[in-house]
């Protein structure tokens, strides 16, 4: 292998930067040029393809975002699309690449390479922590302390006004992020997507609080809650309860971004340096995961599965210790 | 003066609690007892009301919200509201008070105070930074930092997606918090209430960031904006360029709380030791303020009037810095 | 069980209090009672110890130090010390333990109930993360994002003035903050306990450095490395490049304190939660520990053995990535 | 004018970056070419000097350090280096200057101009504040905010042990860093230069604080201070309380560093703006400072003098408000 590419495709997240670095000088550690493709999947069929040396990724590390941007592609979901992109790689005679994102990345990827025929490695990078074969994704880790820190200036003026907050979060289909900002919060009640919302026991948990003069002050809503995000909590709310001060906030995209926190940067280089030495020693088409705090492979076509169960004990925990 | 009172009121404010410790220690110093009112007029009103000593304000200067809890109160709109609060005083022998809080807290003492007589001294306690008769209002700094590191996460996304963020940031009719993280985050169109909004100049500056292939990434909006809000600036914008990838984020509550920074501190402490040795001079009725960083205090009445105008050249001067 | 008691021992960990209140809100949703135990073992040699109800733990999740104080106990150390600390708790009919500290803390505990009966159970809580029967201990993350965010702000100095700086992490004779905190800002060496320090390697870096015109700009000693320090490393390295502008700085006590991480808020959680739990079931004299992130028990006696070997490789990449 | 020349010089202080962001962008928009130069004094005396556009300084607003980097100089201290320097921009068409940097800086500036002849206008920039003719330098906002931070983890751990610390922070031989910090943080006592340290007092508070169970926990004294730092007070203290639990740290280079404080950021750009227009205008050999928040500009042999006094009724307000 003489030369790898190396992109980022997909929502942002914390730690591809770190990713980014990795690869780079891990690949010129072993004597193999690299490239790096902007804009992802788009980029690489527009070209937008460049050479990178060991000072295109310094004092990147402690960044949020990627210094090689990233983009949705449609063109790419098309077969002449995808045509265009590998004539693009060989052109830039691109003989291995790694891929930097979510499960759209690893869908595109498996398509690309039913077509054609390149050496790929994965790097499961999204705030969601919702890829199969990896116990973690970059970017959750400081998404959810995002979260927290967020959510602890608003318990402030919520504790203050003895005012209620819905607080809706990030995470697309998946709780996760819900469930641990929420636990590390206190919040007092947590709604996922994985479970069906039992608004009762949230009216009767308001009910039994406003007997003992304490008011639940927040509930933390996953963005995909089946009930429907925290203005539709709030409106149910205020429909069973007029008078109690409620607000909803959603905390949006700040939790893409910032420096990434110590467990972002440590990952986001182990994975790194993996996707490069598993192109080199002759595996290809498989993400790099962490399974119990080891690096692991996982074949492309697993790597698009649903994404793990939640642990629900933890959400009956949540309300234990939230009493 | 054998008793004073503390209160907070109107919306909470970072630093509200470093007040509330400097009035109780500086009290308590001079051999003056010091009584806490929760929940502003309405406490007051209800008697809700209990006696602090140097331990009550422990380890309270460095959080966010209020101890002392805060809230609206419409009974103390009318005379009988306002006869009831001051029996309440008297029952306690409260004989001098100290009223943190926004310009409604001030609007609520010049009427207490016209019915009945009791020494009182006030401190400038909002974010909004919109008090006549200080140059400063506790809790602006903190806001405005925590403003700043929201956008700046944001930014990383901004970034990464070529895309363009609408934030709206808080600040009620006043600009100033809008203007400062506008500023400090390099945002390519600030939207201030003090000036009518000229969607033109926003729509050309779009148009021409188009042409060389740059897209503006950050506009802030101030709440009180003339143009409605940061979901009616993305409206509209989209309207004249609909393949715009645009998005508007509401920054909300998270910029009340937090850890207040050393300035609110330091001016909490400062103004809080004030307010109480003013109290002890025999000088009442007036608020405490921050004029070329020296203390100085203004009557009520005056404390309630607009707010400065804002630095028109700093509007100008952040786009060419952002060009 | 009717009553238990809870205590911090041992250096404080960012995460205690969220354990506590974990352990308080359990322990009384089944109806069982809890005492807070202050100082340790030398607040139960005292009988420093009151009862608490969920009202006590409101609002502490957030906060790092103890809420429960914590101490070293000579005393204990002594027979006769562990009896009259038995003899408090059967004074407060307290028949159930848990204790949340460090490896100290369970020699202590072992002694204690070779001699005494009573049933207890542990919660790893120290930021070396230097416990054996545990993946985990409470604090770790956040002490090594809190060393983390201090290098990056020493490295714009370092970078600006292209000068190297020797910074000193904590960890007692474990290198896990100095291995990941290093990793996590790119350094461009790690010195750890677990690994002699070839000084010569380190020597010849810097030389080749100097000859590329790039300094090494940042090297991260464990406290309880071989060579002696960062002032020790400082020396030696000046005593061959006697021009060379190097400081050693010393982060000190800010890693063990601030507001914990959500991953040591939620594990603090778990644990607190498992460990009273664990009581209930009726299993003792054990410690709660994370292994591969499920819950697990190990035995005291387990718990005060040597902690896990390092990941040499990661020594190895460390290098590699800041090349 | 048509072309200028920017440095950085002396330590770096957080605002640098956003300050020559402000000056390069406003000498643009004004049709003026700008230079930077690498390194302060030394870089200009080896002609380190390279053409900057708009996007140069993109996206460095919200970073610590200095992207142009910083040097001492001895070589500029001599006639023959500061004729080479006048020689290098001669030779690089530079006809304007801003130099941006602390009083080091300005006596720099002082000397070269009564050999040479170069309109020039500065900018102040340190941590320290402590230069005349301005009430504020760039840098010292977020340097406190760090120190706050940095003393409140360490209270955490105070507390939790009932340990005194001794923190030593920056500022030279002024001690506006110890004063604001130190208030901010409750610290029962602040050692400044400006003052004799009376330790007789500070025995006599910790003999008191001892007879009633409470220990003085924070001390917070600055690098300049009389009495010798952190180290010498704890050994002192220990001479007559041998048995106190006391500590002493010194936060170090971290206070440098740092992504700035809104309140750096904004001034820093309206700093760097007015330098350039000041240029233009016609008026030069001045330093741009602030006074009562207005822009003003001050001759540099007035920028060299002592720093103004230190407010000593807040030293006596912070031992009230920490009692």
């Amino acid at each position: 292998m003489k030369k790898i590419a190396v992109m980022t495709s997909g929502g942002d997240a914390p730690g591809m930067n770190a990713a980014i670095r990795a690869v780079v000088r891990t690949a010129i550690y072993n004597n193999v040029q690299v490239a790096g493709i902007r804009r992802g999947y788009q980029g690489m069929i527009e070209g937008d393809i460049f050479n990178m040396d060991t000072t295109s990724v310094s004092n990147i590390i402690q960044r949020g975002g990627t210094i090689l941007k990233t983009a949705r592609s449609k063109e790419f979901m098309t077969p002449e699309g995808r045509k265009k992109a590998f004539e693009q790689l060989k052109k830039h005679e691109v003989d291995g690449l790694v891929l930097i994102g979510g499960d759209g990345t690893f869908k595109g990827a498996h398509a690309f390479f039913g077509e054609h025929s390149l050496p790929a490695v994965g790097i499961p990078g999204t705030i969601d922590n919702d890829i199969a074969g990896t116990d973690y994704s970059l970017g959750f880790d400081t998404a959810v302390n995002t979260a927290v820190d967020a959510i602890d200036k608003i318990r402030d003026t919520a504790e203050a006004h003895d005012r209620m907050f819905i607080v809706e979060v990030m995470g697309r289909d998946a709780g996760y992020i819900a469930l641990n900002s929420g636990i590390a919060c206190g919040a007092e009640d947590i709604l996922v997507p994985e479970k069906d919302t039992d608004f009762k026991s949230i009216l009767k948990r308001i009910s039994n609080d406003k007997r003992r003069k304490k008011l639940v002050n927040i509930i933390v809503v996953a963005e995909g809650d089946d009930f429907g995000g925290a203005e539709a909590v709030k409106a149910k709310i205020l429909e069973h309860f007029p008078r109690i001060d409620v607000r909803a906030t959603i905390l949006g995209h700040i939790q893409r971004g910032g420096s990434p926190s110590y467990f972002d940067r440590v990952q986001a280089s182990r994975m790194g340096y993996a996707a490069v030495n598993t192109l080199l020693k002759g595996t290809s088409q498989v993400m790099i995961g962490l399974e119990n705090q080891q690096i692991i492979c996982t074949p492309f076509e697993n790597a698009i599965k649903e994404h793990a169960p939640l642990d629900m004990d933890m959400l009956e925990m949540a309300k234990i210790l939230s009493s």
